[in-house]
């Protein structure tokens, strides 16, 4: 049975639930490729939002990236993010939130021995209604930051 | 459907499942507890492993700690693990795994801006059969690196 949401992540509750859509990444160093993906966020009563996803190749159904972490927001207008990814990467973000716009950058970026180097990260996270959107900016691997991803998911009737 | 166990973790796929038992916290600065917790390890059949834990106070039911990352084997006696948690933490941890037995030690500990401060982990865990058992040891706000937690899961049934 999941509690009711806690008072400090009342503001971040659209966020909640199951989201499908498509996206499109693109990094000079890599072919171009388009994906389907799942976000899930969820709650446990505390004032923090546990996210996940996955994404899958568009034509070839072979799964691509994944991450997870959790949102905590701070007060009503700033939000951190922290996240691990199975390439080796954990990144620790803070940002803003304003009505269902969220823009986060990374503060630190810190990578396994084996991991490919990322410097920066920023991700603006926009939710109207049962639609997300989303971009991630990245610097790695000796490029500067700039566009990698783009995708729009829509809310999946609980 | 599940596809196949990557190749590169085969060694490792007596983690796959999951595991629920109880465990006991300890640290000079809070009051020592018992919880419950579940582990589950997933695969989709690229070369790592998904982790995810939650626990709960024994007592009041009350969820306490969360986490969310992956395991990284790194040939077939050294490992990964990166690692974000919704106090507002990440790890990365590499060590060795020798036959059910893994042995990690934090190489970076970063944290958000709220966060406690967090300096040093050090995580063991073993898998003999049907039973995992692990303790962590941490170094934080102020205490040197010292035992915190223990606890014995066992797999549940698929």
């Amino acid at each position: 049975m999941t509690p009711p949401v806690h008072p400090d992540i009342a503001h971040l509750s659209n966020l909640i639930g199951t989201w499908r859509g498509t996206g499109a990444g693109e990094y000079p160093t890599i072919e171009s490729f388009r994906y389907v993906e799942e976000v899930t966020i969820g709650h446990v009563g505390k004032p923090f939002l546990a996210y996940s996803q996955k994404t899958r190749h568009a034509e070839t159904d072979h799964p691509l990236h994944a991450e997870q972490g959790y949102f905590r927001p701070v007060g009503l207008d700033q939000l951190e993010l922290v996240v691990a990814q199975p390439s080796g990467i954990v990144e620790v973000h803070e940002g803003t939130i304003d009505g269902g716009e969220i823009e986060l950058a990374s503060v630190i970026v810190a990578t396994s021995s084996t991991a490919k180097e990322v410097t920066t990260v920023r991700r603006c996270l926009t939710v109207d209604g049962d639609t997300m959107r989303y971009e991630v900016d990245m610097g790695a691997v000796g490029q500067p930051l700039q566009h990698h991803l783009r995708a729009e998911l829509s809310r999946v009737p609980s």
